[in-house]
């Protein structure tokens, strides 16, 4: 079966921001067998935007569409398609009740543009939001099935993946031939060894097949298999799963799509253990990450942002001597590292911390080079230990690999 | 003048690579007064690749093609556009005299398929790759002007910049009058009662165009104007501009595209002063946006993330009183807020303190519904204050919510 992916919003067209929607749509057409033909983008004008659907209708069986479901006047998708499909519109009730609680709950008043984001075409199934208000749509009609979700990430990712794809699935009906895959997350590793290391098997790769990509500072590999049942997927994908854990198996934390932090708050919450943070160059990156994950509360005590060389020695401290001076080993060393893991694990009363501080850059600091950073890990009981990493990248990317990479220490200090 | 931007390669319909090509493209299109229509993405397939520039033919005045350039048999823009317009390939000479000469200095011997990376079509002026082998074209036939440029950005990028637009800009001739953008950004409004207040205007605007847009916690209005020069530019600009502001213009809290976190760093080291933190709910994305912002170093002492109520005691001295107990406001209260902005204030030597404290979510804690987030603002010599919000989204953007909130009370400090 063909699928069209379309992408609706002016700001793709002038540039100010990247159509990652697309790529998502693309990964998740590929897991469940459908075949992508073409991706478009068309602005925020009601005349391109049903040419372009008519024109993916003639193309595809499925025609996936992101963007234009919001308030504004310029949100016209739903409009555009009920005029190509005579489709009359009308308010989806449970929508439009859950808007005016969201805005009976924030005390505000509701703008009457705010009701089109509940707008649904006669006929079609409505596709809930769970991180935003406008509601998304499976309509089939004449043979092609439509699929309208909204264009922020945050809300068209797990509304692709929980709504439309089973929608997607049962409309394809006897044409979804089953895939499995499998997520192995990497940490401690970079993406190029990795294949390195695994390139014989990924290039005779034929069924399951052997995904390898890199995002945000982690390294993953899927596995993918066709199979008539769970059973003899799960057979095809661990014969291959041993095979790469034989090679590289001390660096997969995890068998499924979840980053280390995660694993690493599910770790210490089994084991009744709590974590403190003392933070330096990545200036909160590290606890902001801890604490996205749901529950962390349970495992994590809280952490010290010391950004300042006061701030070092004022509240968790560090003695003077070690910061500044000539001969001084400076708040950049192994030394700083210790102390601040040492302290953090102290003052918050936690069975482990961890520290960073570092170089994030762009100038170098200490007359030390960007991308120098020193990870201190302490652990209850035990001393101290550190790390010094040499990172690449511009400001952003130092912090994010710092970050994880102190996670990976973590993770193997929990596994030890 | 129209153009349409095609990105060829499998892999991105695949999902395997996210299209920044494209992006890049739009943006350079757009500098240069030239609108894009459409984007399309399609797969290594010679007849596809065909009907796309078929398509876009009719769709555009100027066709800029990305992507299957290369020596492989998958490789076929070229030979597509050939069959096409009816028009014979042929080896571009100094083009093959440079690739020659790549595998001569590297040892290696040629292999007749990099021979392609040399062709033209008849009647094009090859684009020289200064970053890779393979040539680009630029090429009018029946009145559309087409370019053809290599896929990996490192090579298209420094093309299109150095080879693609002059060329462009001379096939459009007259019509080249660029367009200037002015970004007006937004803090403490939503995107639906911001465009509530201005509806007359959007409605009816035409040049300089209005075009609202949110995205993470930020809302922005971009105005857009063709003009023969800047001056004639800015005077069409200021005017809508200054309609706008005297509507909203309490909100506005910058004239160009930078988050308010990067305002504040600036407005805080031009005057010298300092910032310090103290997060609950947000856990150190307050603090990471802040130190996300290059020099913030010179402005940000420092912040503690007191994740439990043993943290808010210890690190920042907040009376047990105060937290628990039956008839004890709670964690989650003004007088707590404004205590940690206090405590976070005085411990870390600042002009400026911000705390954020409140329910994340999934669930409720002290009995308190998810999003409601209270934020405490303490400055030098003056008494804190708070600030009660009632925030709606899922537990990333609760946070996310949160910290810009707390960033815009700190932008009205700052200018009162």
């Amino acid at each position: 079966m063909k699928a069209e992916i379309i992408a609706v919003g002016t700001e793709l067209l002038l540039g100010q921001i990247v159509n990652t929607n697309a790529q998502y749509i693309a990964q998740g057409c590929a897991g469940i067998g459908l075949n992508v033909y073409y991706q478009t983008v068309v602005g925020d004008n009601r005349e391109r935007i049903r040419q372009a659907f008519t024109l993916a209708a003639e193309r595809a069986d499925v025609v996936i569409v992101t963007g234009g479901l919001g308030p504004t006047q310029d949100d016209l998708t739903k409009d555009a398609l009920s005029e190509l499909l005579g489709l009359p519109i009308s308010i989806h009730g449970p929508s439009m009740e859950k808007i005016e609680a969201v805005f009976r709950d924030r005390g505000l008043e509701m703008v009457k543009s705010n009701e089109r984001q509940a707008n649904v075409l006669e006929g079609s199934d409505p596709l809930p939001n769970d991180n935003g208000l406008a509601v998304g749509i499976g309509l089939t009609k004449d043979g092609t099935h439509y699929v309208l979700l909204p264009g922020p990430p945050k809300e068209m990712k797990p509304m692709f993946d929980k709504q439309a794809i089973p929608w997607i699935r049962a409309a394809m009906g006897e044409d979804a031939s089953p895939l499995y895959s499998k997520m192995l997350k990497f940490a401690g590793i970079g993406e190029s060894s990795l294949e390195h290391r695994l390139i014989d098997l990924i290039e005779v790769q034929e069924d399951p097949t052997i995904a390898p990509y890199a995002k945000e500072g982690e390294v993953s590999i899927r596995l993918t298999t066709r199979a008539t049942s769970e059973e003899e997927a799960e057979r095809k994908l661990a014969a291959t799963e041993r095979e790469i854990r034989a090679r590289v198996g001390e660096y997969v934390y995890a068998d499924r799509d979840v980053p280390i932090e995660h694993e690493l708050v599910a770790i210490l919450t089994a084991s009744g253990k709590t974590l403190a943070l003392a933070e330096s160059c990545t200036g909160g990156m590290v606890s902001e990450m801890v604490t996205a994950v749901q529950g962390s509360s349970a495992a994590y005590r809280g952490g010290i942002v010391c950004y300042t060389n006061e701030a070092k020695r004022e509240l968790l401290g560090v003695p003077a001597e070690l910061l500044e001076g000539e001969d001084a080993p400076g708040a950049i060393s192994a030394q700083t590292a210790v102390l601040l893991a040492e302290q953090a694990l102290e003052r918050l009363g936690a069975d482990y911390a961890l520290s960073v501080t570092g170089v994030a850059g762009p100038g170098e600091s200490e007359g030390k080079p960007v991308g120098l950073v020193y990870v201190g890990i302490a652990v209850r009981g035990k001393s101290a230990q550190s790390a010094k990493l040499q990172l690449s990248g511009n400001r952003e990317s130092v912090r994010l690999k710092a970050a994880k990479q102190a996670f990976y220490l973590l993770w193997q200090q929990l596994k030890a």
